[in-house]
């Protein structure tokens, strides 16, 4: 594992938004990470927290009592997505987003530009904006950082993030400079264009995996003064090594009064390496992606539970889990209704798989609360390799 | 609607068994309905009831807490699934189906015979058993009344069917005929087969559409003297007509003290009409196949929620429904999650559907012991055409 940065805090002015939308509870002495709380106008967020993410305005296969249920305290939504189906104009009239699905805790959403350039796959860039075909049934549609921001807050969340552009991995250095700038230039029509007072609008530092890229994308961001920052383009087929590194260079550089949103990542010793580096909020698809592939994580590792040697295994999941699914069932059991190809089975590990990733966040923001990170994160580690099976 | 036959009761003297298995509580003096209560190792059943359909050990996408909150009391699941996958044996080393499936409520397994007829497709049968093909994997499998019985035993519900040959509507009278009689030998080797004393083994009766041959059927079981009696070979495709034709012959002959369960029925009118007609037990898998295909039950009638009248309605799937979907939900958001294949879609729909059935049969119950089945009934009818949309 990487040896981890000395921290060194950068303390600026807080503007009174600022101080109003992100608080620090407890600082690490002998890392970046710190454990804090997001205020929005549907609750607070106790940092550094998961976000589960509901593309389409639903975590799949969970009702919003289940969320509840295994104390998510904010999901993320996908503004792509929800633009294309039901639409941002129809959420709207349906009294945003919160309203539709039934959620009334806190809500981000991505502004679409991750989508947009990895699902369409013929995106078309310009200054003005991209023009793109849907994935759903190939029409045609044109969205600028201006139009971006009026769907997001059609659609009403509690965090916005800015509109950018994300390269493929690798892109060569003259590439990603281009993009760079041009994000810069998005994000300050972005922040131009943000009106509404109820939401935070997060930029996104871009950068690929050139540090000066990255330090330009940062300084960009804070003097365009944004509620928060995100790190984007990561989580694009780099190793950890090179994900990390990213995160010592920007977050060094982010004063501490920004809550630090690190994009799609990841697994949990990403989360886990990513906290010890100051990040505060994490979303991801893995848990439930995995859910329904089988496969579930444990305190001792991945299970995969098509497995033929979890047939008769009698044993819950991870005998350490007090998730609904480990108090109740067996692997013989979980195994049984995955191969027989039944709905339980995705909803029990799905239930699994959320509870696990919240779990490991709580268990993270307690231990730098308790000052004792660096013990709960050695003990990560050894657990996995003591009970791997 | 078809009149109902006026109440003749039977009584016959009740062995220790019956008295203990199956209690009255209130029989209307206008119809053959009745409420009542089974007892079983695993609690009871108030009748009249719905049973929801488990097949592979779950019921499709819901958990044992989902099933308790929605007021279950009872499941139903397929010996002949169970048997292929994941094994009689298997379950039975795993102490039982309750405990595999963590479910400690009352379990009724079928025999497997409807299934042996209607999946397989390759049946052969003689006096000793069927051979037939696994859906799945098309291995051969031979079935006696006596492995029948075994594989019961292995699997360990709290109610277990005889074996029974099932025939395809229409089919000719002597044909019929023929396949009463071996079903009824098979019934009296079911009965001796039977070990289990925490089983109790219900009868089930064939005959087709013909008076004589049901009677017959009836006559046959009650020399053996089973422990309750269901009604077979219905729900087969004819119309709701015969099905009634078929209840009014042989629930008057059976006497009252026998638990009457009618297999596979069916609509929420043909429980209506079935209760007045004095059936204690129904199961069908239409509140959860329904859900899967967006098929909704309401007091109004059915909804289809893909119908695109729904894209901008944000009512209540039913207004006077009090189940978790309608608490929370509008129909524009079910239509959505629909649309977009989404799990929550299922989950949400699944939760509804059953609710509904469980709540109606509760109605039912509840008619019963205050006198007034009629005006339930009668208001049932009344809400689906003054609404109905």
């Amino acid at each position: 594992m990487r040896g981890l940065p000395k921290p060194t805090r950068i303390k600026t002015e807080y503007s009174a938004r600022d101080a109003g939308h992100f608080k620090i509870v407890h600082s690490s002495k002998t890392s970046f990470a710190r454990s804090g709380v997001i205020r929005t106008d549907h609750g607070e967020i106790e940092t550094p927290a998961f976000m589960p993410v509901g593309t389409a305005g639903t975590v799949k296969g969970m009702s919003p009592e289940d969320l509840t249920g295994l104390g998510a305290q904010v999901i993320l939504c996908n503004a792509y997505h929800l633009y294309l189906r039901p639409g941002d104009g129809f959420i709207e009239k349906r009294k945003g987003l919160h309203s539709f699905i039934s959620w009334d805790k806190p809500i981000l959403t991505d502004s679409g530009g991750y989508q947009i350039f990895s699902l369409t796959g013929l995106a078309r860039v310009t200054e003005e904006g991209v023009t793109f075909q849907s994935h759903l049934d190939g029409s045609r549609h044109f969205i600028s950082p201006e139009r971006a921001i009026e769907i997001e807050s059609n659609i009403g969340a509690d965090i916005i993030m800015a509109f950018d552009e994300c390269l493929p991995y690798p892109s060569d250095y003259e590439k990603t400079r281009l993009s760079l700038d041009r994000t810069l230039r998005w994000a300050g029509r972005c922040k131009e264009a943000h009106s509404r007072k109820d939401q935070f609008l997060y930029g996104i530092i871009q950068g690929g995996f050139y540090n000066d890229l990255r330090e330009k994308g940062v300084e960009g961001l804070l003097e365009m003064d944004f509620d928060g920052l995100a790190v984007g383009g990561l989580s694009v087929g780099e190793p950890q090594e090179k994900m990390l590194e990213v995160l010592e260079k920007v977050i060094p550089i982010i004063p501490d009064h920004k809550p630090r949103y690190l994009m799609g990542v990841g697994r949990p010793e990403d989360l886990v390496e990513g906290v010890q580096r100051g990040v505060d909020i994490f979303d991801c698809v893995l848990p439930t992606r995995h859910a329904r592939t089988g496969a579930l994580f444990t305190h001792g590792g991945e299970i995969h539970i098509k497995n033929a040697r979890y047939k008769e295994d009698d044993r819950p999941l991870d005998p350490d889990c007090g998730c609904y699914t480990c108090r109740h069932f067996s692997r013989a059991y979980l195994r049984h209704l995955f191969m027989a190809k039944e709905l339980l089975a995705i909803r029990l590990n799905s239930l699994h798989n959320l509870y696990y990733y919240l779990g490991l966040l709580k268990g993270l923001r307690q231990a730098i609360e308790k000052d004792s990170l660096e013990d709960f994160c050695r003990k990560f580690y050894q657990r996995r390799q003591s009970t791997q099976e």
